[in-house]
Parts: structure tokens; sequence; C-alpha cells
């Protein structure tokens, strides 16, 4: 019998994971946004990422948004960054989290930043320290961590280990991330059963993008196999624009209504989250992949 | 730990289901279609239903199509019915299964069919004694099983209730189904475990929409929980055409893509899935809502 967790942590990626291939977005459209996503009670908001400007322009504005945070303080946000100086500026803008992301499979390591999952992994002691004199948590989050788009499978040893020495290296959480949505839920379930045992009691979250149908699929398995984390973008933002159509993260407000079906609290509210991912289907300026954006919630009573 | 069953039944439901809120087809575009979705493999088709032309004018020509379906030996081909006499008429196209719809909730009954849930449930035992005489096999179909667009959620008494009286009516095969979209993981696997104690030995199939993002979750937590058949649409075909983009059955390709990743056989090829899934939106003449039939399949080995 299948039993799940009673709550699960949302972390609403739409501003960085959501925008990162799009067009770039005004400042002040970010912000649009930004109150719309507070106002559907998601506690963690992924708000930008401190990368490189010419490589990720979309987020070219992180430190100009990283000012405008602290008006919003019901919210804890955080800034992804794939180095030890993308986490001095992160922690610089003020923010007291950070993701730092390794990519367990070489190729995409290295196409991505420059250097091989060996490197990125060692770079974790640098990162936590950082942070930690800082006062801010790191999580580490395993990219590419079932297939990589070069290498095709990616062993689930490279996760494990990643997770371990992240676990040794001081991490304060861990994710694993299926980056270019090819994950399915036995295998989802099977890396989750390998990556608990070497984090000792770190929270575990996971990241899943919806490309080939199955992004509900896995998350369900993933919290049906103890993961009480997800990230999820208004929408479903987040799909390659030179991919038209594919999606992207799986939409919070999908996420959402299957969750409170299942039982399972999030704290966040579906109708504003529909009603925000409408305001990032305007912003973007293009039809988003949500389903509930279209369908709506079903009638839960007929009272 | 979660079992999957080894095989799994993929009965492709794009000709009937697909199609039948679609502007009419030819029936030579049908055959086309048809011709595409035997290559997959696929062992079980529903070709059409009979039914009112009147109300499905997309399926008026389900005697005329059924005349071409002996040149497909590969195939178990079934139509559905809502009627004792759509039953008649299918038999006399020459079909040897026919799927009977009853709906759970009686406001859906009685818009779909005129009828009630009970009087519905009743003329199980005209079906059943109408297509054995013709050496047919009869499939109930239980559908608003979760909800009801009129009333809402539906006692899961009511289709326990179904399913338990078409089995000591006859029946051969039992299918719940989600005929608005709106099932999701945990429902299922409660529906699941209380039908299945009251169908003996018969074989107990489901039927998915993808409505709001969960169909292939819903369709996962199913053969979790024992199902080994499924009913999908090659390219998500079935989208309520009152509803642009809502997406209708599950796709068939990315059915096919989420079971082979969980070892799960299906006897369907998944790139001739993909094929057909293109052909069929070649011919309704708009984007059809499959995931795989833009992102394709996953580099699965790099040899």
């Amino acid at each position: 019998m299948t039993v799940l967790p009673a709550e699960v942590s949302i972390r609403e990626v739409c501003l960085r994971d959501g925008l990162q291939l799009e067009d770039p977005l005004p400042t002040a459209a970010k912000l649009e946004l930004l109150a719309a996503i507070v106002a559907t009670g998601v506690r963690e908001i992924e708000a930008t990422a401190f990368v490189s400007p010419t490589k990720v322009p979309a987020l070219a504005d992180a430190a100009e948004l990283s000012e405008h945070l602290r008006a919003f303080d019901t919210v804890e946000f955080s800034a992804l960054v794939a180095s030890p100086n993308g986490a001095r500026r992160a922690l610089a803008a003020g923010f007291g989290s950070i993701e730092y992301v390794v990519s367990a499979a070489d190729a995409h390591s290295r196409a991505n930043v420059g250097r091989s999952t060996t490197e990125a992994t060692e770079a974790i002691a640098d990162i936590v320290a950082i942070a930690h004199d800082a006062g801010a948590a790191v999580e580490v989050i395993i990219a590419t961590a079932w297939d990589c788009p070069f290498d095709g499978p990616t062993n689930p040893q490279r996760s494990v280990d990643i997770a371990a020495a992240a676990t040794e290296l001081g991490a304060d959480r861990i994710a694993i991330a299926d980056t270019i949505g090819t994950a399915t839920p036995v295998r989802v379930t099977e890396l989750v059963d390998r990556v608990r045992p070497v984090i000792a009691d770190l929270p575990l979250g996971a990241h899943f993008h919806n490309t080939r149908g199955a992004g509900l699929a896995c998350a369900y398995a993933a919290v049906a196999a103890g993961v009480t984390r997800l990230d999820a973008s208004v929408g479903g933002l987040g799909g390659c624009p030179f991919a038209p159509g594919a999606t992207g993260n799986i939409a919070t407000e999908d996420l959402v209504y299957l969750l409170r079906d299942c039982g399972v609290r999030t704290g966040v509210d579906l109708p504003a989250t529909i009603a925000a991912a409408a305001v990032a289907q305007r912003l973007v300026g293009h039809e988003l992949p949500s389903a509930l954006l279209r369908a709506g919630d079903r009638l839960t009573s007929t009272a």
C-alpha cells in the first residue's frame, strides 16, 4: 500500500527555470508575476540565478530583482548558482538560501559549466563554506540525475555518489533533477530509494519536467517514495523556445491539484495558482502547457 | 514496494473516442489512420461506435468502416454501444467484441443515454444475451467512475455496484473510465482496490483522459494496483473541440514510453506509434497534445 507524506513543500521555480530561456522580461514584469505567485501561499520561491548574464540574458537582472524581494516577507527566496563566485554574488544580494547544481553526467557538466562532475562535486566544499559563513543554507541539486542529452542514461551510482559527497561536505538539502524530462516512475522510485540512505536526515527534493508527459507521474512516484519537496512552475513555464510546444517544468497548479486530491497538504491555493499561471502566460505572450489553466478545477462538490 | 505486471494490453481508441468530437473524417482517411495504427503492433482497436449518427456524426460511417476491417487480421476490433439496439448493429457489422457503457453518475447517464444508472445497468443482461448468442464478448465500461460533470464526485460504491452487477450478469471484462479527466492516483488506487474483489477473475481495464495533466500518473497508479488493460489514443486525440488545448485521452505513445521504461511489455512499437500520431495530427488538421510527438523518444543508449 502506498503511504504518502501528510505534507509536501512546493518550491516555485517559474522566475528562474521558467523564465531562463524566454525572451528577457523587464524586472517590473517579473515583480508583477512574483506578486501573483506570492498570493498563492507558496512558501519557497527560487527567484533567479547568479550565472553568466551573456549565457542567460533572461536572468541578467538578478541583483536588481533581488532588491525588491524584501517586500515579501512571508516567503523564503533562493537563488541558483553554478560556482563559488555565483554563490558570493547571491549572498551579497541578500539571499539566505542557494541552490548549487552538479550535473551527474560528465558531458552535461562540461557543456553547462565547463567542468567535470568530479570538479563540480569538489566545489561543494567551497560553496558550503561561503554560504555557511554568511548564515545561508545550501541545497545541492543533482542535474541529469536520470539521463543526459549527450551521454544517454546516467549510471544511478553517479547521483548516489554526489548525494553522499554533498552530505559529507555539509550541504543542507539534496535534490535530484530530471533536467531533460525523460524520467519515468519506476526509475524515480529506484533512484530515490538509493539516494535516501546516503544523505542522513537531510531533506530530499525532486525536480521534474513534463517534456514526455510523465512529469506528474514522476512527482507522484517521488512523493510515494518519501520525497517531501518538489519544484514546479506556474503555467508549466520552462519549455525550450527552440522546441515549440515541448513542455517545461511540471505546472504548479497541476501538481497542487493532484496532491490536494491525494490528501497531501501543500499550503498552496489552487485558484490563486491558476490565476498566477494566467499572469505568466500573458507576460510571456505565448500559450503555456498547463492543463489546469485550460481545464480548471474539477467540481469537488455539488453543495 | 510497487510491483508492476509484466505485461499490459493497450487498446487503441483513437478511431472512436479520439475522433468522436472532431469534424467527421472521410472513411478513407480513417482507413489511412487505421493502417498506421495497425503498424504499431497494437492488438486491440476500438474502431467505432454504434450510436446515434445525428448525435455523433463523426462516427456515422460505422457500418461502412466495419466492412474494411477484415483486411487487418492481426487485430481484435471492437465497437462501443450504448443500447441493445446498438449492440445488434455492431454484431451485424461483424464485431466479435463490444464495449457497453454504463455511467455511474445518474445525471451523466440521463444526459448521455436518457436512462438512469439503474436502467442502464439492468440492460447489461440484454446486451450480454445478444452478444453471447452471436459468439461475441462484452466489456462493461463504467463511465464517470470518479466524477460527473453535473453531480461532482461519484460515490465509489456506485461503480462497485455496477461492476458487481456486470459480473453477475455475464460480462466478459470490466473497465473503469475517467470520462472527464479529473481522476488522480490515490482515488484510482482506491477504486481499483474496491472493484477488483467484486469482479471474480474478470480482466479489469481503465480509461483515462489527460485533461488535468494527471492521465499518466493515473495510468501508472492503475497498473501498480493490478489493472492490466489500458485505453489510449495516438496523439492524445480526443479533446473537446469546444475547449481548445484541453487534452483528450492519454496519448498512446506517451503511455508506451512510460510503460517500456518501467519494464512493462505492451507489444506496441514506440517509433511506429509516434508516426501514427503524426498521421492523426495531419488528418484532423490541428495540433495534438501528445508529448512524445514533439519531444521524441529519449536517448536510451550511447552505443
